[in-house]
């Protein structure tokens, strides 16, 4: 077992650790250890609340979360030699639950504390929770679906350099000046008061706080990209800002469907992650790469029977036509899958839970036909219990009586 | 071989073909023929210029084609007992090219005449011819990789209703009024001139023709959906909307990738399709149904290794931050991946096409982390007769000398 | 469509054809034609038996099917700079059905002519005809299957020098001197009456047709491998013995499972081949090979849901133990599926054929384990219209009625 | 994390643990505890050596191993209400390996030690040790290759009944006296001073111990099946003979190539088992089942491009030509693929091994065209860090200086 080099007791607070957690990006934080490339190391993270989300049948949790309060990641991780223009190789060798945490969450958050892809469909908060069956999951909140889990971190990168840091706080600065009443907001902008920096403290870090990056966005650094197929055994190179790299990973997902539509999100969970590192000089002038680039893993979870849902740029409630809006064709998609499962006896937020921690592909098919954006939304049929292929006979009601957990 | 239904003549114009295609969709178009529920047929099809682009190296065809000429289609075709809100089952039993003619082509459009996805980026008009050698494309503008096909109709779809016609007007005319000058236009409006109307001829057709759905966009019909998995094997479940379904297909393509960026478009070709036909009855309530929806093929050409680009929604030239935007995002992966191709010698408008018409996957990873979406476009790296993948040397040129054909 | 390089004529007898087919392998007969490294042409070929078989509902055309007369190859073809020791590399680029015969058969011999793998158990002859639908197949004869074509040439490969000629004439010829009297004989030895010398004729072709080897074999060319892999879209690499390599190639097969159990055989039929060549100088000692290596194809149908029986190397009937004999493990593998597939209605011939021609797996699992092997047979439960898979409710009857086509 | 109910110290001996393992089968052996269906929990499992090879470079270990006491299984497992004549439905849930314990060997015993599929031509013991890192591993040994795993238990089944246990040692008997003073023999005969009975002892063990099964080979109730593809993720249905079943399992492999040709054997670790079981009552008969069957993983790895090897039933020293013989012609599959490889600079005995641990598909190809049987050996390319296809250029030298540990 490779040596863990930053644990994390699920009985403590996120604030209370032996090693310092950061919640922010900022190129400032101190490497918590330095490694030679080729060295492999375990790497345990929190769950992406850090602990707020519990184990039970009510979604209060989800509804009160504080979503200033997330994100915590375990690093920043230097390797030697690793130099701006650099590219950090990272593989992601495996992950996996801690013990006694077998089990994640996913949740729709309440349109007015962060809502969702659906969230004018679908405001109220709700929960499901996901017991881990070795390489399956099941929930006793949504019954007749088993994913094997193809877990990842929804958030791993390197730390951005000051220059970096600037020009992001910049653009979503102004595009938040266009509608600063707003909420849900247009972006999360720095905010000190909630911020760990990590090593740093005292007034550094106080002074870094109020500039550093909120990590719910992916950037250039990577970051917050929610790309499922992350997962084990894929290979990442990161373009590297900051002398030695800075690698930083967290919020786990054991399994999350294309887009992680439902925001808390996918089955979100703690656990560890093994990754070695090394790193290509001068890789991101030689490759042209700005943002990180990835190959996939061969056990990513291999489906060959889909069904597979269209969606294009019209309003679903106004019947306003938009122009070559992928968000919108991929949220009818979305929706067209929805409805299609509460055919089957699902309530509409079981069936958004499935399409948030399944693995379903969305995919843009077409995006060149104005004023139409196809957006597809492809469903593996083998995870249900029971046939949801059409059929002469229409479907008949597979699921009943359990749902997703509501707030009281 | 199944009955030829539908036949076409390359060597004579759109418009001087035995059996009458059309270019509009509307509801009063006759249908060709009618079938039972289990038959099967052969439609054959032009390529969706009707024969404007020539297999040779200059892209003054491209630069110069009428747009309000294209999409001429093959059909419409009825099924017995087929009525509104049934779903039309088709199964796309295999497709191929006609003899002799046993090439495709892909074009960037101008920018000043329909441009594509990245027209900002490369403005002007360029060709390139693929050669098809049994299940693989070559080309000799785009030297250094080889496809097997994902033959696919890049439109197919039932005839509209009345209501379902005058909503889309409505909507898309909205959008253009919003601004009505611009160039390329938001949508495109009915125009009467250039349509061909199928069996229908005079007075009745000038009036449809006032009226018909251009062809360029998908809708809740299916059309133009672009989907390069609608390929041999697979099977589609059409909304029904008029008695008989009349179901119209054209615009083959031997490959496309994922958002059919490059716009002229795909590997474009004439070709035939065998398909059958079922009816399920009142199914789009049995399954709440508004778009197609299918089922992918059993033989689609399958890749285990990939190589995997990101991007995020902020402008590439202005650096302004865009809200949740995949549009945005997909685009930066696409431009991306260019920037990474260009460093094995391909010209910039070589990589553009090898998106256009590879089997790459463009996929919406995360669209919920405000602001940033992260789209992925996934390249197959066996299409390539050289190793792309990074490595510690870095990229050397493996191609040169050939290039897209150009204008003169 | 490339250039058609060999023509069948179905209406015409094999011996009347306008080029004149080989039934044997002897390094004297003429080429057919010589091409240039990087040519593509195609090649069309019988059914293996040279249209004996009927698309009817009898099995007395397969009962008494002349085993001496089959296998009528198209070619042998050349290619330019290929000599003894060369590696011919052989493009599968495509593969179809000729116009109006878009069918296909499989039968099981009788025991007293031919047999079959499970001919103690099935010892009469059947057939059963089965249909192509596009890139799939179905049979009025074996209901509730369906499969996507994995079409192949049965028999493809160069012709073998004298001295090999020899080599395997002298083996064979001491085998069948074991037991000279058995019926069906050890091995088919050479036998002039019913060859079939391509262009050769008078003495010199009675003369080699003494010597030429009979067709049944897979031997060191290549030849009757029978690997249902060697699909459109794989590329092999053969060993050339003679100048020029002399590659012929016939015995189409729509599909078929591993170890063309039944025979007669996989879904025999004819059709047409799409090849280019190329050649790999001084290859066979470059990379010490002395059979054909391959490389399978990208479109090959995949599955990823099997169920998979389990044989050892038991006698059946007698319950002797056998020493490391995967002939005798796999055939209980076999026979394990079939009693399987039975308890859903099909009768034994039925199942047998399915094992014969649908895309199943048969695997080496352990070899090593004195003194059982352990053979493993893997079926797509895809292919079957219902749900193969065990419960706890047990299986239910879902065919009836349809059987195999029997003798009169 | 699932309850771990049979624990292994790997630092004590397997005659000294808590609780007892057992390296032979008899229906007497008593339940170590029972289970209810849908219970889940955790096995603990030896080596199948026990720990007699150490993570050094000396074959020493390799040659010297005494093989009658060898496979330590952990169980048996009762589940309430398995009755004989029904089906265990055990899902293989997860596997691992032991923290301080990731890694595994591969060897090939000496001929006059056990020998291996390929002992006639590398008859002296040799060693190779495989690092775990995540799901891949690399090894010391043999440079140039990466492999994901496929880890399995080589050894899993159900007790016997006193009929069956009789039947077999009946056959093995009858086979043994064919030719008793083989070396190899020809079956391993029960032996009982090595005899580890697990919770029984006294003279009822030393009785038991005396008509015992051997482990050795794979047999009606599963056992040393070393079945590549019963992965975390499989589901293995299991006749039943006894009351509750006796479920026992051991022998992990991190990764094997079918057919298990090394014989020591595959990648051979100690680990952990996670798994949950279910009771088809009367499933035997329902289904017509003698033998196991199973589903496989979604998560096996897939790789999409192989270079397959071909090998008919003739002998490589004699020339003699065996009678549709797969053995043979599996053996001469596997000696091809070994000459190629030598060409990249393996060893004879490195390449072998590459056959024994890697995911290569052994298949039965074509099995009825007398007299030969046409076998292929299927190596995926990716497992390679350099390209080993055929090109015009020949191949080089990639691999030098590292050789397997041989014996001093």
């Amino acid at each position: 077992m490779p040596k863990t080099v930053f644990s994390v007791d699920l009985k403590k607070a996120p604030e209370d650790q032996a090693i310092k957690t950061h919640n922010r990006w900022h190129p400032d934080i101190p490497m918590v250890e330095t490694f030679k490339p080729g060295d492999v190391f375990r790497v345990e993270c929190y769950d992406w609340t850090g602990g707020q989300i519990g184990n039970n049948n009510s979604a209060n949790d989800v509804r009160d979360v504080n979503l200033t309060r997330v994100h915590y990641l375990s690093g920043p991780f230097g390797v030697e030699g690793a130099e701006p223009g650099d590219l950090l190789v990272v593989d992601i060798l495996d992950i996996g639950a801690l013990p006694d945490s077998e089990w994640g969450f996913n949740g729709l958050f309440a349109k007015e504390n962060g809502g969702g892809f659906l969230t004018e469909h679908y405001p109220n908060a709700t929960k499901s929770i996901w017991d881990f069956k070795g390489i399956y999951t099941t929930s006793r909140h949504v019954p007749g679906v088993r994913y094997p889990g193809l877990i990842h971190p929804g958030l791993i990168g390197c730390l951005p350099d000051h220059k970096l840091l600037a020009e992001a706080n910049r653009r979503e600065a102004e595009l938040v000046a266009t509608d600063p009443e707003r909420v849900p907001p247009l972006a999360a902008l720095p905010f000190g008061d909630t911020a760990l920096m990590g090593q740093m403290s005292g007034d550094a870090a106080r002074r870094a706080a109020a500039e550093a990056w909120r990590t719910v966005p992916p950037r250039e650094h990577g970051g917050n990209c929610d790309i499922k197929n992350l997962s084990r055994g894929s290979k990442v190179y990161f373009p590297v800002y900051v002398k030695g790299g800075g690698l930083s990973m967290g919020d786990i997902h054991f399994s999350q469907g294309d887009g992680e539509i439902t925001f808390c999100g996918a089955i979100e969970m703690a656990g560890w992650i093994d990754i070695s590192v090394d790193v290509i000089k001068g890789g991101m002038a030689k490759y042209g790469i700005i943002n990180p680039i990835f190959k996939p893993s061969p056990i990513d979870p291999h489906f060959d029977d889909y069904l597979i849902f269209e969606g294009i740029s019209v309003d679903e409630h106004t019947g306003e036509q938009y122009y070559l809006d992928a968000h919108v064709a991929y949220r009818r998609a979305c929706l067209n899958a929805i409805e299609y499962l509460k055919k089957f006896g699902y309530s509409g937020e079981q069936a958004y839970s499935i399409l948030g921690t399944a693995p379903v592909e969305g995919r843009i098919a077409g995006i060149v036909d104005i004023p139409n954006v196809c957006a597809t939304l492809a469903i593996p049929t083998a995870i249900f219990d029971f046939d949801i292929n059409p059929n002469a006979s229409g479907p008949t009601k597979k699921v009943s009586g359990a749902d997703v957990a509501r707030t009281s």
